[in-house]
């Protein structure tokens, strides 16, 4: 079996590192916390780890960057050097837009940089809640660029299909952008700013199921999804004023009292809505 | 064991048939349909069973009115000769200020009306979706008034329990429609709202959790759903207004690329949200 090396034993690097260890891939784990090294170590996600990335990325055969955004330009610029040539890099950030030609255009020939996004995670930050069980009939988008090799799209192809993903299927950097700007970031949006309509604490006792699925997603980790949000700027203000303009409609339908309107906008949603059951 | 009397067989009344019986009681099930009569006595929901009430009401101990809001002061006025002396009568509806008040001004003095709302349901209309099951663990709120008596008060906490709900509490008509308009109303209108935002279909194979979970109570009944906001529509416009401030504040700082102030407000929906765990 080939060797991985997961860069950013994170929730997501390391439930890349548990899910590829599992299938029996050499796992090499890198991160700046030698904390997180020795719990993936003592966890069992990982054959070696190092807070030093040089020392292992030599014997990589491929490489998963699971890092915050906006460190990826950094850590391409310090440890491209240690990568063998041919190396695949892949990348899973949540927006590809700012993420992907900026790297390109610092990456040394000899290497190639995939854009992957699996569509799973966990409102929680840090290793201990990594599992190689989020992967488990998950989406999984490939997000090409023009310098990727036949070899390497069939090669993430089966990869994601090890890792237990179920749809696989490719996007262009600005469809995947649009996309989840509209199902991930927008629904984060809300989210949050629901939790922050007024204060509710008071609340909880009264609460059904409806309130607590529509806020999962409040609980958000602050600075990966501010970066996140700023790189995907323009597209996100468009699908908040979208989303602003429906439910201003649904409000006025609600002034007029306007049932058969209202009984429409029902039935759209409900009928839209059952294509997305699993 | 007492017996209930189940008027309106659908999701909810048939949930409430379905785990009484279980329980013990004797249950008598109405329903204006005789098809969904003949269900719920071939799936053993019910002991007896009719489309004509009045010939089961004056067996009754209590009866639990399961049906559409409208159409509760109509079977009030038909039915309310055929209940004997002191039966208490609860209703379930989603919203109480229209509803309690019009309806006692009408009842007989010998009967007793006692206002509940379980925090509990489905997105599917119909006795085929119902189940005992929806009451576990769930929220059960009491909404008394001023001609209720202890013992009702005492009989319908015991009962809640029996149910298998978790938190049994009390509210005024006013708090329980003011909750309600935030935590169940206004939610799905967000929800609605999000699928009606803009065609999606062709997003299905790319979506991940975040999006399904937010969007589950988009499938909504599209008649009982109109009937309970036109009910409740001065608080639901005040909550639509206040999360529509809420989103427009969030939709500035990103403008502004305030990172501050977002991660403050991420911080801030975190926080709150993790009350609301289970």
């Amino acid at each position: 079996m080939k060797t991985v090396g997961i860069v950013g034993l994170g929730v997501m690097g390391a439930s890349f590192a548990a899910r590829t260890k599992e299938l029996g891939y050499r796992v090499l784990g890198m991160d700046i916390d030698q904390k997180t090294v020795d719990y993936a170590l003592e966890h069992d996600m990982i054959d070696e780890g190092s807070i030093d990335a040089s020392l292992l990325l030599g014997q990589c055969d491929f490489i998963i960057l699971a890092l915050y955004p906006t460190k990826l330009m950094g850590w391409i610029g310090q440890y491209q050097k240690d990568l063998r040539p041919g190396t695949l890099i892949m990348e899973i950030s949540g927006v590809k837009s700012n993420i992907n030609e900026p790297i390109r255009a610092i990456l040394r020939s000899d290497l190639e940089l995939l854009s992957i996004h699996p569509m799973c995670g966990r409102e929680s930050r840090g290793i201990e809640f990594a599992s190689g069980k989020i992967f488990d009939g998950a989406n999984f988008i490939i997000i090409p660029n023009e310098a990727n090799s036949m070899n390497s799209i069939v090669f993430v192809s089966v990869f994601a299909k090890e890792l237990g993903c179920r749809n696989i299927s490719v996007l262009s950097v600005k469809e995947h952008d649009r996309m989840i700007g509209f199902l991930s970031q927008l629904t984060h949006v809300i989210a949050v700013s629901l939790m922050n309509t007024h204060e509710n604490s008071h609340l909880v006792e009264y609460t059904g199921d409806s309130f607590r699925d529509l806020t999962r997603i409040a609980k958000i980790n602050e600075d990966m999804w501010t970066e996140l949000f700023l790189l995907n700027k323009d597209i996100l203000l468009d699908e908040i004023d979208q989303f602003v303009d429906s439910i201003e409609n649904f409000r006025q339908v609600l002034v007029d009292e306007d049932e058969e309107e209202m009984k429409r906008l029902f039935v759209q949603s409900t009928q839209r809505r059952l294509k997305f059951d699993k």
